[in-house]
């Protein structure tokens, strides 16, 4: 099917693209607005974009032509932090990507507990394995659609906190310790179940379907 | 455990960022030099920003200073290719990761058939189910580490092409007919094998795993 994105609504446009660049990683952004009040949302328009420094991003759209609350807080704080979400914390997540009132704290709605962070105001998930602290470095406008567009939020990384029982040796991660929730589309999300290894430097070697 | 990123050597903050914030996309880029070389390479810091306007993006670093081959060309000639790479595709994805010199043509090195697009000169990659010819829009420029930083490159998607037997009604992708790769970190990747569906509004719904 040749498609031009002109010829189609853009909840249509959202639907095919959000459909096909799949699994995304969730963004699970915590902040604190300049009225004290917590702030927790999911974004899986979201990555790490750098090692060095290291640097993450989220994007988030205008509903109604406002910033969403995440948003407006990094933009009134400069401060962010990026938590990760795991299966097991999918509900919470849930729970704390209503669309609510700037006055609504999603920690409380979704019964989690907000943790003291180190360098930044913005509370952290306890519960969450991972947690990385972020100061805000720059964002990036989209627009030029039907809409009011979006805005891409860049952060620097500043402190990390991450669980023991998800680190391996040598500074490496593990996948399914860590067993992170994957953004599809619609109503879909996905898990890791198994890991598939692929050695750059043996370009004739089979796929090989590693179970761990 | 607490981490300072600044205490520890780059590569090993790249490795504790690469490893947390998975599952990823790949952007696999394909791009055609200004002297007329077609180029191939994944790239996993990427995603989908904005479904209005369509807009994606994907970050590279600079080995050596100096802008990877696909930045270089989304540069000089400000258009890209934003191909999905399928769990089919992974031995081609790979053999297009190598670093290799500008004038390699990666289609050639992984056996791959450089399509024509509508709308941009770079070219897509046929095997692929969904390709995205994409306009630079802007860039955000990542520096202040130990070494040369990234370049975080902006596309406006102009054109989809998305084959017949991905798309299910109503503008939905099906995700285990596009079967896309997933990237982990180091050498591991992974697959969608099943769906986990939530609804937004059901907030007491259990966490329900649906086999396709």
């Amino acid at each position: 099917m040749e498609i031009n994105p002109n010829d189609l609504k853009p909840k249509d446009v959202y639907k095919l693209l959000s459909g096909a660049v799949i699994p995304r990683p969730i963004a699970w952004v915590s902040t604190v607005s300049k009225d004290g009040i917590n702030n927790l949302a999911p974004y899986s328009f979201a990555n790490a974009l750098s090692g060095d420094p290291p640097t993450v991003m989220f994007s988030g759209g205008r509903p109604n032509g406002n910033n969403k609350d995440s948003i407006q807080n990094v933009l009134d704080t400069e401060e962010f932090v990026f938590n990760i979400v795991t299966y097991s914390l999918a509900q919470q997540m849930n729970i704390s990507a209503t669309t609510s009132s700037p006055e609504v704290d999603e920690f409380k709605e979704a019964g989690l507990t907000p943790g003291k962070s180190k360098l930044v105001k913005a509370p952290r998930v306890l519960e969450s394995p991972i947690n990385f602290e972020c100061k805000l470095i720059g964002t990036f406008d989209i627009s030029g659609g039907v809409g009011p567009g979006s805005l891409v939020v860049f952060g620097r990384v500043v402190h990390m906190h991450i669980a023991d029982d998800v680190l391996l040796p040598d500074h490496k991660i593990d996948p399914l310790a860590l067993d992170p929730l994957a953004r599809l589309s619609g109503p879909s999300y996905s898990k890791i179940e198994q890991l598939l290894n692929i050695e750059r430097k043996n370009w004739g070697a089979d796929v090989d379907p590693k179970k761990k």
